[in-house]
């Protein structure tokens, strides 16, 4: 049996807590840590399209939630990943049909009380309706008519949407959206 | 002299190990840590503006360095700020000074080998050269002749900015910014 005094106990407890807040506190200005109680996290995003994805989601502070975003953290050996974390905010189907569009690799986590209770991977469905706005200006969905878009996914691996009522193949590298009422 | 046995001693040991490693990865899908070891911290940026701040700077993500950006962080009692760490870039002073008209309330702490080396609080100076594009097209700045725009701040509580060429006054909510050559 070892004999440790009493000062070498203290000691060690101080450095137990020391540990403990010295990690989040230390140099506080270069460090941010957040954790969400409720909301979205929406992880490995595909290099360089955080700032997309924001704008796809109409994210941009304005409704006063707590929004963390990373952009190029390592993600293994040779990738890169973004990551958006969203307090107050569960994402929707379209929500999760437009990252599916422009950030495949995404994986959608809810969090409640903290913790992980649905984790989602997004896939592309065989056709979109009504998020995407054909970039035909003379196309039927473009008009007074209010018809909504409706776009099908005719090649996944290659990322090709076609709109179903005028043929135009949409550059996802530029999409709009139609605004919401 | 208190006796503390091994295994005592050990379970302290295995505490204290769990205690610094837990903190970044307990529920790591929802905890973004990010210390940086060189680069720029804009703390302070006034509430709605760190967007604003990124396009400003041209940060985007497309260099591949990391870049940490939180918005509507707690900020004393009643107010929010955002907040951005960009790793391997140093504000240069056109940045900065881009920052006291869009975000004045902002620090700038310059990070190196994990330590803030140097801090400043952005200011607007008397006029500010380069930057700014006039927003009048017929102002000669904008022209082939090739001169460059000097913006006088001509009161700077309100944020009011004049072509010193032209007259024109500025909205600050919509400034573009001359291309780079």
């Amino acid at each position: 049996m070892e004999m440790m005094p009493f000062w070498e106990k203290l000691f060690i407890l101080l450095f137990i807590y020391n540990g403990r807040y010295t990690n989040y506190s230390m140099e506080q200005s270069d460090l941010i840590v957040r954790r969400i109680k409720d909301g979205t996290v929406i992880d490995h995003i595909n290099e360089g399209k955080g700032l997309k994805v924001l704008e796809a989601l109409d994210i941009d502070g304005r409704r006063g939630n707590v929004i963390t975003i990373a952009l190029n953290m390592p993600s293994g050996k040779l990738k890169k990943k973004d990551m958006i974390k969203v307090e107050g905010r569960f994402l929707e189907d379209d929500d999760t049909n437009k990252l599916a569009v422009i950030a495949p690799s995404s994986t959608v986590n809810i969090i409640k009380n903290y913790k992980v209770v649905e984790k989602r991977h997004v896939s592309l469905p065989n056709q979109i309706e009504r998020i995407f706005r054909c970039s035909n200006p003379d196309c039927i969905t473009n008009s007074q008519e209010h018809i909504e878009s409706t776009m099908e996914v005719i090649n996944k691996e290659q990322l090709v949407l076609k709109c179903r009522y005028c043929g135009r193949i949409l550059d996802v590298n530029d999409l709009r959206y139609q605004k919401k009422d």
